[in-house]
């Protein structure tokens, strides 16, 4: 694995406050390095080591801060300079971090920064939350369609300093409209005299402003782009998405789906970085419905109470049948749900998906079922009927589960709903509480208890 | 949601066999477009689509097919066509591409590609699989230290037109040692005057062939770069690993530790074209295993059989325990698998993860019970002792359930075993028979059944 020793070295000289050697090491650092340096300090050395970091990289370090470190930066750091700081900052960044803030915080920044960073700030919260407006960059090459090669080329070359994003170039009209891409690469390659019209993707991939950020990536992630450019709604280019910012965002979404998917409510922090309070917090409102909810299953079983005062050991089976269920249930949801979250399936292919789990629930089903009867044969010789009530609950509860989990998910999604939030959790509960009724009423039918 | 209209109009061509549009048509297409419409035809088209598409095309689109349409198209083509066709895919396509075919067929086509090809190709495959090394593209643009900027871009424009990369050169020395990584961006902003040598990074993050491919890919990430060089045991640069690359290996993986955390054994396909009988393959193994577990649940429960014969209510309580106790494990393995996936976590941090896990179940557990004792002194009114019995029971479950969920998967890792196959599946088995055995021990302790 990929050892960073600088940043090794940089923690003892924190410790020691060694800050002459330390101011050096720190030139040497990825920003991204020095932010987990100063994130796995002491809250007190934290600021004093931002402030040791030179202008332009205290602005790099700034934006990979984690929430909480911003603000203890915010809080002891004068307006002007603060100011100062956010209008180096790509605009993206900046909403970024003004989003975590307090709004009397964020009023402050603001009211020092530059007219033009206020507005496209502003501009930028205009957008909705998660959409692409927010996370594309307003830095990139801009170039015409009637310049040559060269002229290009030397454009580039002048207008490129202000610019982050460089590998990619968009042609415009006269109205800023896109009408087409072009890549560094493909310039540089063409001779000088030909014209960029020629070169250029005349039906360049984009998506616009209010696009969902999670599937501008997935675009960006489908056509194997470096960058994507954003249109309003007059289809006049606006920003680029780049493939950094889409790999965040698409790394962020899993995180969520995967947090949702275990009964979490999703937070954005690490989890070592994340309070108990917090976390806590999180995880216990699912539990709570989760709970009460179970208890559906409960009166489920106080129905069958004779039953099981007959022939107790109806009870012993009860795990291994709801367990079964739940764990057959969530392979199907598990999968339709990570199939949409990348597109590969959609509500409309729901019938598919029934048919398909229908199917391999029968499969699989006949083979556990099977399974279980053989052991039930041999560790309880007698009882041929229970053995029997046993693997057929399994049967028709994992065909039942793998219904349910294969097209919960596809109607959560058909209802706008999260698949991830919706489905993943209530399998268990909706395939226990169905296990429970095939078991007990086959067990009346045929056990006559 | 972007829509692709030439995709949606290139499908009614194929079936009304307007070929004439259609080749002109498949044109304007994205190869991973044309890739997907093949996947979706009749078999008995896929071929015949497949050869409308110029050579070029061909070539790009290949590489994007699934596995059994690679089968197909290879199945109909000529030895020579097809060496042709490896002869112009790059290395690790095409070893991508070879790893998923018969070994004749693999033989068969390697013995028309031309020598570099074949010498190229089987130094991939001596990479181990799932390293950097088969990811990566060894064709890339080197420069030298003592260029200047002039001579640079002149070598770029002249060289490039070989590279798959370009937005990235590296700096080798005489032994072909890695020197430094310069961006295409500095140099195209530099003057021509200057030296290579001093706009170069040297101490680019880099990686080696023998690296583990999702390490790499999370290097890519955290550094936000658009390629990872990569280096062999002499340090020689030898590759390149590109960020679509990365972005493709990070979705793999997650899409795989989903899979194994939903008790799955991983697959390379898409669900939809995915054949029922390997889907229920995929499942039936885990299935089995944790049905055979859950009767260990099961042995425990008839352990107290006379403590339910005589107090049956207590039967209606197993549920909402045992799925209390799998949901708060689950929650906590989920987040501490995906924090170690994302490098955010380290098995030297198993006694933090202990420590805050402990202290979050207390407090998500006292919540429970808290609202458990209420919920049955309101429904339960006279049976106080069972209410207290029920949700004490609720409070250590959630405690053991959250410290199994978060140091299995740390334990796992120690072991050098996925966490994510070893972990998640058993938490609920481990979880149910440890909750069985606190309900019931407190049970016969308070009630004396």
């Amino acid at each position: 694995m990929y050892e960073n020793k600088k940043l090794e070295e940089a923690k003892p000289l924190v410790e020691s406050r060694e800050y002459g050697t330390l101011r050096h090491c720190l030139r040497e650092l990825d920003p991204i390095d020095v932010a987990q340096l100063i994130g796995e300090l002491p809250r007190q050395d934290r600021a004093a080591v931002f402030r040791m970091l030179s202008k332009n990289q205290a602005v790099q370090v700034f934006s990979e801060l984690d929430p909480e470190d911003i603000q203890l930066i915010v809080s002891v750091t004068g307006e002007e300079e603060l100011a100062d700081m956010f209008d180096h900052l790509p605009t993206d960044d900046a909403v970024d971090v003004l989003e975590e803030m307090p709004a009397g915080v964020v009023k402050r920044i603001l009211r020092g920064t530059n007219t033009q960073t206020r507005t496209q700030i502003n501009r930028y919260l205009h957008y909705p939350e998660n959409s692409a407006g927010r996370i594309m960059t307003a830095s990139f090459v801009e170039l015409k369609a009637d310049m040559t090669v060269k002229q290009a080329i030397d454009h580039i070359r002048k207008d490129g300093e202000q610019q982050d994003h460089l590998d990619n170039c968009y042609v415009i009209g006269p109205e800023r409209e896109l009408l087409g891409s072009v890549t560094i690469k493909e310039i540089l390659l063409a001779s000088d005299s030909w014209k960029i019209k020629a070169l250029m993707d005349d039906t360049p991939v984009y998506t616009d402003t209010h696009e969902n950020q999670e599937q501008a990536a997935l675009l960006l992630a489908r056509y194997d782009l470096s960058a994507l450019p954003v249109v309003d709604g007059e289809t006049r280019l606006v920003g680029v998405i780049t493939v950094d910012d889409a790999l965040e965002v698409l790394e962020e979404e899993t995180t969520k789906d995967l947090e949702q998917m275990a009964a979490m409510t999703p937070s954005h922090s690490q989890y070592l970085k994340t309070s108990v309070w917090s976390l806590a917090k999180n995880r216990v409102v699912w539990l709570l419905v989760l709970m009460f909810s179970a208890m559906v299953t409960g009166a489920i079983l106080t129905r069958y109470e004779a039953a099981f005062a007959a022939m107790p050991v109806l009870v012993s089976f009860i795990p291994m049948i709801t367990d079964t269920g739940g764990n057959a249930g969530s392979q199907s949801s598990t999968i339709v749900i990570r199939g949409m979250g990348l597109g590969e399936i959609a509500p409309r292919d729901g019938l598919r998906v029934l048919w398909k789990e229908l199917r391999v629930s029968l499969l699989v089903g006949a083979v556990l079922a099977l399974a279980n009867f053989l052991r039930l044969y041999i560790t309880y010789p007698g009882q041929m009927t229970v053995a029997f009530v046993v693997s057929a609950s399994l049967l028709f509860t994992v065909v039942m589960a793998k219904c349910v989990g294969g097209i919960l998910p596809v109607l959560a999604k058909l209802c706008k709903v999260d698949p991830a939030v919706m489905a993943a959790p209530l399998i268990t509960t909706v395939v226990d509480a169905c296990a429970l009724m095939i078991y007990f009423s086959i067990a009346q039918r045929l056990l006559g208890v």
